[in-house]
Formats: structure tokens, sequence, C-alpha cells
């Protein structure tokens, strides 16, 4: 079988290039552009904080179209005022200029230090180049991938392809993030659709997350860009976008700390001809599009800062999906769940008093935890086990903390992963 | 001036022996013992999962009337079911037996690992033998105050004395926490009184904080044991002790993992023969047990598992007090921040950006950051600022920062730590 990329679905080209906003030599201005407009939706941080990227951004997927997007990586142009926001036009403009749109046909993107404005002589330099040498091969992909990068230490990105009658229709997308990652993105206009997490839970996923040359830049976020030759309204992406990221994107932290600039944004070519409007193809899309922003989501958790496994916390028979999210969320957030997952320790005590502390209903009396498949506690009380062996089974790649509530019907999975000092030397060892 | 200790308040005896609980010989078992039945109040954890002596304590205290204090390190008694209620009665029992009362007189707590059952053998000899060293000098305050550590490598106490008319009133205690520091506390009942941290900020503060031999056990909570010779009526110390609390327990964050056992509480011998009712000796008294409370809260932060600096984190002009907590904690908590401050890193992008995810209304358009003394944000856009001397200033044993919102009237303080490796090593390299 082919190996997908962002660009396997018909209708993009891409580039990344290297414009010196990066202190490390590697791809840090990325185009990703559509040859038609393409339908498209967004969602972004609900960070009091915003960047001028996401203002803007905002303001431009509002009319549904999108001629692409720009990214530059190495400074995230956010608390940066109207400075900022002229900046972000800019960057529409030239994009636009060397895709033949408008600039309000592009949605800007930008992730790194925060507080410092644009270098826009480098930037408009690489936006050009970028323009030069646009394309549709799995390199191009490759690159504008790596141009989206901060701190991570591997590229992401995941695609699918699935059939409606005999057409095939190919999803794909890339992201990024590492440190500053606790996303609760929402649509354009914070508007809450009361949209539930998919319950899908189809295993195979073209997964693809090579090493990079580890380039480790100044802050992170989470940006996710998203392609699909598929033909859809734009209402119905914003839609199925806004719940897949519920389930995906929104149930990753690495350390709780949402970004200014957390964007998600998906394109629809529309190239394949096929059109996903309702019923089996409908469901077939949204089913693609929940696996791979899980799939994305994922290799967030395990390239998170200092990261040495994944912890997949699954809060199960909780009252509400609400309450299972709250409880799993303060699980995977507490520093000494997250230590004792670093050292290989059951120290389930742990994880049981971050349940009661999560501000909803809980009730010890009720609850079962396992870890790693061994139970570990039930009903209010330890429950016997073999420390040895539990803290063995503990040494993987991925972890995974089960707490049954025995209270209701709703479940919810959260991400993590485990906390290490090279998170501290990342975060403490820079200077301004 | 004579140095004050928590038994300086006439009518309180106390001890701290080792019964073995700890794993390095230090005194792991206290008892604080009124010579008469005092008025007594206590806030508790707000933790859905709460240890046995959590249960047992919020039934004793709710007479108002207490005989003493029994307190173990090393075991918290926590997820021990219903024979972790029968250890935590026992405890009552012995503790009431050497001293003359009724077990229902005596408030039990437990710091230490959760889900194990107390080695109730060498807990009663403990208890039989500490009853038999009780005294009301300074070493048998410092007897207690060392009896309640954990991973705490400083002891922590604190004291003022003042006058109502020509009489003399002291008011002392002692606390530990180091790490799972994330009070929540509330009176008894969980009643919400409404009331709001008192806004007195006197200065003098009596503080005691003296280096142990350095007893690392394996977890925390935070304890705190308050006495008063003054006399003054049960519902007036719930009040005030609720009132202090929130701007000082409550008001201290290490990892934000609020515990199973997190305790206060406050006796009132009434050997001074000082009646406090109302007026000015009823203000002198709630000032003085918020210097003191705040005092102890502080010692909280700067002895944070890894702490190198205390880190004040002050929101002012915010629209109501609730806001500018929720904000100032949301900085506290972000381990980004943290790092930052361990670097001495003037990295304000990770502040403001922690101030609006709080999920609180903050418009960055109107706000001021400025770290020890230094303003570097200001309606939304960076300022210049000398980076190098910057990050000089942060190398101090207090940090300041203080985040101007210059959008209402009312303010708040947290107290936080920085995150060092040193706090994963704490809580990684253990196994249980």
């Amino acid at each position: 079988m082919a190996e997908f990329h962002l660009l396997s679905p018909a209708g993009f080209r891409a580039s990344g290039v290297y414009a010196g906003i990066k202190s490390k030599q590697a791809p840090d201005v990325g185009l990703l552009i559509a040859d038609e407009p393409a339908s498209a939706a967004a969602v972004f941080t609900t960070n009091r904080v915003f960047a001028a990227p996401v203002k803007v951004g905002r303001a431009h997927v509002k009319s549904g179209k999108l001629r692409g997007v720009v990214v530059n990586a190495g400074n995230a142009n956010a608390c940066t005022g109207k400075q900022g926001e002229r900046d972000a036009l800019r960057m529409c403009a030239l994009a636009a200029k060397v895709a033949g749109a408008r600039p309000e046909q592009i949605l800007p993107s930008s992730t790194g230090i925060i507080g410092h404005l644009l270098p826009m002589e480098k930037l408009e330099r690489g936006i050009l180049d970028a323009g030069q040498y646009l394309g549709s091969s799995r390199e191009h992909a490759l690159l504008f991938a790596d141009a989206i990068l901060t701190t991570d230490l591997k590229r992401k990105s995941a695609a699918v392809q699935f059939k409606v009658g005999r057409e095939r229709v190919t999803l794909a997308g890339v992201c990024k993030g590492s440190g500053m990652i606790g996303p609760r993105m929402s649509l354009e206009g914070a508007v809450d659709l009361g949209l539930k997490p998919r319950a899908s839970q189809r295993a195979a996923t073209n997964l693809r997350a090579g090493r990079t040359s580890g380039t480790r830049a100044k802050h992170a976020t989470m940006l996710a860009y998203l392609t699909t030759d598929a033909q859809v309204a734009a209402p119905v992406l914003r839609k199925l976008l806004a719940g897949a990221t519920e389930g995906s994107f929104n149930a990753v932290t690495v350390d709780d700390h949402m970004s200014t600039n957390d964007t998600a944004c998906l394109l629809a070519s529309g190239a394949s001809g096929v059109a996903i409007a309702r019923g089996a193809a409908l469901k077939s899309f949204g089913d693609a599009l929940d696996e791979v922003c899980r799939a994305l989501a994922y290799q967030i958790a395990a390239d998170g800062e200092g990261a040495t496994k994944v912890v997949a916390i699954t809060v199960r028979r909780a009252k509400s999906q609400q309450i299972a999210q709250t409880i799993a969320r303060a699980i995977a957030n507490s520093p000494l769940v997250k230590c004792a997952m670093h050292g290989n320790d059951p120290n389930w005590g742990r994880i049981v008093s971050a349940a009661g502390l999560a501000g909803v209903p809980f009730d010890p009396d009720r609850a079962m935890l396992k870890l790693q498949g061994t139970a570990v506690f039930r009903a209010g009380r330890p429950l016997s086990f073999d420390a040895a062996r539990a803290s063995k089974s503990l040494a993987a790649p991925q972890v995974d903390v089960d707490l049954d509530c025995n209270s209701g019907a709703a479940s919810a999975t959260v991400w993590t992963c485990d906390l290490s000092k090279e998170y501290i030397t990342i975060n403490a060892d820079y200077h301004t």
C-alpha cells in the first residue's frame, strides 16, 4: 500500500523552506495551497490571550472558503499588538500573491516565542521562497510538516483512505506540539454546538511519525492542518471538526498550559468528486476525521517535552461525559501522577486522590482502578498486588490507567506523558 | 523578646516521639493536649477522596470543643476503608486515655503514603509513649512540630502576641507541607459562609523556620495546628479560621494536587482569661490569626519539594476576588512559569498566557505585568527591558510577579515555588 501523506488528497500543493527564524537550520516557513478555493473549517485556542494570526485566521475562515495556509515557526506573533496584526495580514497577502489568491483566502499561523515582533524581512523572503517550491510530492508534504515544528523531536502525520461506493476519498493531516500543550479549542466564533466526541474507535490508522533532525526552538503550541479531496460543505466540515477535536486534540495535555496560538484547520478540495453530505458517506468521513485527529493528538502526547512514554487515562462509567473528561484531565495534569509514571511507580494513591480533587462528583467507594490491567484499588480499599510486577508493567511505551467510576454510562480518554527532568531542562535552561 | 512557640499560649502540652512509622529515625507521632476542653474549629480538604482521620475529625470537631490532637506521619490512613476509620478512632481513644479525655474530644490526623493500613502496633505504642513525655517547653513544641513532617526539609512555625487592654494574648501555630500541596480547605460541614480573605497585611510576624534533619518520607499533605490562650467561642473561631484559610493555606500551591488529608485546626484554651467576642479585641485576634496562617503558608511554599525560591503572584485590580485568585492560581500552577522561574528566565509570555487560560475574564489589552518591579508587558504589547538585568533580579529567594488587570478593585496573592529537577527526583525515584 502506498504511503499516504498530507498531499495524497488531490488538489493541494505545499512547501517548507528555511527563512532563518528558528535558531537551528531547519524549515521554518510553510505554505499549503489548494488549487481551487477549498471548503474550510478551523478551531482555535480559547485562551483569552490569543495571537494575532488567530485573530486574523478566525476572520478569514468565516467565509467557509480558503485557498490555503501560511505558517512560520520560531515566533508566535503573540502579545504583539496592532503591529502583530499587520504582520499576520502581511503574511496572508504574500501567500495570496504566490498562490494567485486574495489575502482573506489565507489562514495564517505562527508558533514560537511570545512577545516578539515577527522578523518580517526574513519571513517575507521565506514566503516568497516557499511559493517557488510548491509541489505535491511526498517530499513537499514532509517539508511542510517539518516547517511547523518547534520543540518537537518527531514529525507528526496521519492519513486514511476510504471508499464511498467505488470512489476513493483520502483524508490526511500533519500537526506539531510538544510543550505548552493543554488545548481547549473551539470553532472560530467560540460557538458551542453541543457536540460530543464521536464514539468510533477504529484502530487501523496510518501513523507515520518520523524522526526529524531534532530542531529545538523556544516555545510551543499545537497546530494541525488537515486535507481531504472530498467535496464537503463548510457547515458540515465545521460540525465534524469541532466534534473530532473534542475527542482528540482537546483530550491531550502535556503541561495543561493552553497556548495563545492553538489552531486546527481542515481544507476540503473536492478534487475527488465525491460529495459528502449525509448517510453512510458522512459517517465514513466523520470516522476518518476522528481517526486522523486522534492519531495526530496521540503523537503530540508521545512527543511531549521530556516524555518517555504515553499515559492513556480512561475514565469509564461516569455520570456524564463532562465528569469523565474532567476526572481524566485532573489525573493527567497531576505532576505527582506524571512523576510516578516516569518512575514506573504503581503509586495509585496519587491517581485516586487526583480523581477526588477534580471538582466533580466522584465516589471512591464505588470506583475501581487498574494500572496496565492490574486492579490496584476497589470500593475505597487497596487491593493486594505484586508491586514489582506492576512496576515492571509500567516500563512501557504506553501506560493504561483505567478508572471505573461505576456511576453511569459515560467515558472519556485523555492522553498525556510522564514528567521527566528533561522537561525541566527544556523549559528552565533557556533565557529570553 | 522571648521566642514564642506552639506552647507559648498557656494551657497546652505537647510531645513528639519516634514510633518507627517513618523510614528514617525522626519523630513521627505527636500529641497536642489542652489541659481543659478548648474551643475548637477546623477546616479540612474538599477532596472527594478524604482520609479516615478527616472523616473522624469532622465529626469530633462539630461540638466546638476538643481536648487535643493526635498525629502520625509516614502513613496517611487514606483509601483504607472501614478498617481505616476504626484505626483513626483507636488513635483518638488512646490519645484520650493519656489525656484523661473522651475519644470524641480528640482530632486525629495522619500524613504519609496513601492506601496502606496504619501499623497499629507501632502507632499504639507511640501514642502511649507520647503521653509519657507531654510538656510545655519549647523543646516539646519542637518535637511536636517535627513529628508532623514528611518530605519537609524545614520545621514550620509562627507565633504572634498582642494586647487586649493590658492583657497579653498569644497565638501560635505549626504546620507541615512540601508536596501534594494544593489545598482548598473548608469548614467541617463544607459550609460556605461567604467569607472573604481579610485584607490585613501586617508585616511583623514572628517566623521561625528551623532546619531539621531532613527526614524524607513518602508522601505529603498539609497539616496545621494553631493554639491560643484567648477565650473565644467556637462559632467565632470557625468563622475566623475559614477566612484566614482563604488568604493563606488556600493560597499556596506547590503542585496543585489537593491532598486527601489536608487539615488545619485551631484550639483556644482561654487560659489567658481574655475574652474575644467583638470590637477591637476581635479585630486584633483576627489579624493575628491571619498573620500566623499566612506566615505558615509561606513556609510551605518556601519548602516546596525541590524549591529554590518562592514565587509570590499578585493579581490586582481584577473585577472580583474570585477572578483575581483564579488568575493567580493559573499562573502559579503552570509548569512552564515555574520552570522559567527556576531558570531565572524573564519569559513573561508564559505568565500572560497562563492568565488568559484561567477560564475567567482577562483582557491583555488593559493589563500590565511586572517581574521583580520591572514592567515587561503593557496594554497587549511587550515593553523593552534589560533581559540580563531582569534575569539577575529573578535569582532571589522571593520573586514577585505582579499582574495589574486594570479592570476592577479586587486583588489576590498566591504563593508557589519554582519547579526543579529535584521535584522529579523526589517524586519519581521511589517505588511503592
